[in-house]
């Protein structure tokens, strides 16, 4: 199979270690517009040559993007125009309201799978590649009904051999969901980055801290130009998310300030339920075994 | 040496199987109120022996009290009383002034030093310790000059053994940096737990938990017992860091809200900054390499 993996970063570059290993893809053919990236992803092995868009989807049998969604809105539809009948089209994009508007009249619209795989890490550009990183976490198909069925199965067949799960949910339902478990926590953290670098007294604080400020402004740490975008095409949920999150660090706050400790451990035995929730005690997925796929019951 | 551990949880066992492993402590005394937590201790072989808190203190060469800072409180002074004339004593409780001004008059005074080990997880009780924990990570003493000179100089000793660099500095300085860099983090964490549970379509959202979620909220599984008292002996500084934590919530929400997207990048990128910071460009410590301990210069 011949795939084109356009964006080499993090995201690009894991999958097309991926897909090589698993043997998916015969021919890996890499479209990147950073041309220092496009010779490291060379160096490195992630892909076999470097092309040009038009000339990389048009003998492609899959085209993966995976480049920040402001990038995606523009990238697509030129992907769309210049595909073969046959190819099978994928984003990794983690917004789908917008950029499914921009190609809901196209004419290859079915050949379009719009996915957004659930994993990461902070890091970023060719370098920050690995193998398996998407290994059991959960991949979001919007709006399947709208791609073509050749095309959907076997972009979740690549989906799945890269070992994901798959949650299956309309562009609204991925943007909503996806605001409240990834870009909120992400605003949270840059706004708690911002507020600790603030201090004046910041180097004694950066000197001390230990793991568990580490973990929680880890994701500050994420690509500016994957992120602003995201923020961007999703203003309105990620507004909606951090309202709710702002009134709950209010009621936190305010309980702590007139001692109102009995609410403040009410509080904090509440979200300590997380951890239950977290550790699989409420899940709502029913899984089918055979297929591996997880299928929403709402 | 003898020594004797009240609270045998994540912190006071992983400091009894350090201090076993360096040959530091020839016998290891156990405390603890929790009688399944003591039984669990001595089946893990964290302690040699439990028993009772003034036989045990009376003939200990060093006492660690491992407790809930409400409880150091109480417990502390009673620690006191009971030592020999040349008993070390420290404490490993994040918040160190009411637990200072509650033994300011105390005649054993000197024999007490005010530590706090800048490390941990979000697990708890004896399973939860763990060989090297605190090796790499910062533990800071607070107010050395009132300890008397050998009783510093040991619990220095056995602190640089666990694997920990040393920060010195007044109790007020402790209790305001580990608030912005410790407590908000895990104030934070709660509220963003207690945010996304209060959806109601949450199931959806824990199914779709990625690792930026569970990293961001992993503290709000830590132990409320612990961090209740810490909230409230800390709540001055605390309300202070959640002030200024929201003051940046609400800037990224309002420049989202209204479209400000340049200053929105800014935020972003000044955040970002972050990266660099914790990796190690801008630190104040002077480190003196043959002690193994920092100085603040402050």
């Amino acid at each position: 199979m011949k795939v084109t993996v356009i964006g080499l970063g993090l995201i690009g570059g894991s999958i097309a270690l991926d897909l090589r290993k698993k043997k998916f893809a015969t021919e890996l053919i890499g479209v990147e517009a950073n041309e220092k990236n496009a010779r490291e992803a060379l160096t490195l092995g992630l892909v076999d040559k470097i092309d040009t868009l038009e000339s990389a989807v048009s003998k492609s049998d899959i085209v993966v993007i995976a480049i920040p969604v402001d990038s995606i809105k523009q990238v697509l539809p030129l992907v769309l125009d210049h595909i073969a009948e046959n190819t099978s089209v994928t984003d990794m994009g983690s917004t789908k309201r917008e950029i499914l508007e921009i190609v809901k009249n196209h004419p290859r619209r079915k050949n379009y799978v719009p996915a957004h795989p659930m994993s990461g890490t902070e890091n970023y550009g060719p370098q920050a590649a690995m193998e398996e990183l998407f290994k059991e976490k959960i991949c979001i198909i919007c709006d399947q009904e709208k791609c073509g069925p050749q095309h959907l199965a076997l972009i979740e067949k690549m989906i799945h051999l890269i070992g994901m799960n798959i949650a299956y949910m309309t562009a609204d339902e991925q943007d909503h969901s996806t605001a409240f478990v990834s870009h909120l926590p992400h605003a949270a953290a840059y706004a708690l980055a911002n507020a600790v670098l603030a201090k004046q007294d910041r180097n004694i604080i950066f000197d001390l801290a230990s793991g568990g400020f580490q973990s929680t402004v880890r994701l500050a740490k994420s690509s500016p130009s994957m992120w602003f975008p995201i923020f961007q095409q999703n203003s309105d949920y990620v507004v909606e998310a951090l309202d709710v999150y702002i009134k709950h660090l209010k009621d936190f706050r305010d309980n702590l300030k007139n001692k109102n400790f009995d609410n403040l451990l009410n509080l904090i035995n509440n979200a300590n339920k997380i951890r239950g929730v977290l550790e699989g005690e409420n899940k709502s997925l029913i899984k089918n075994e055979e297929t591996n796929v997880k299928f929403y019951t709402k």
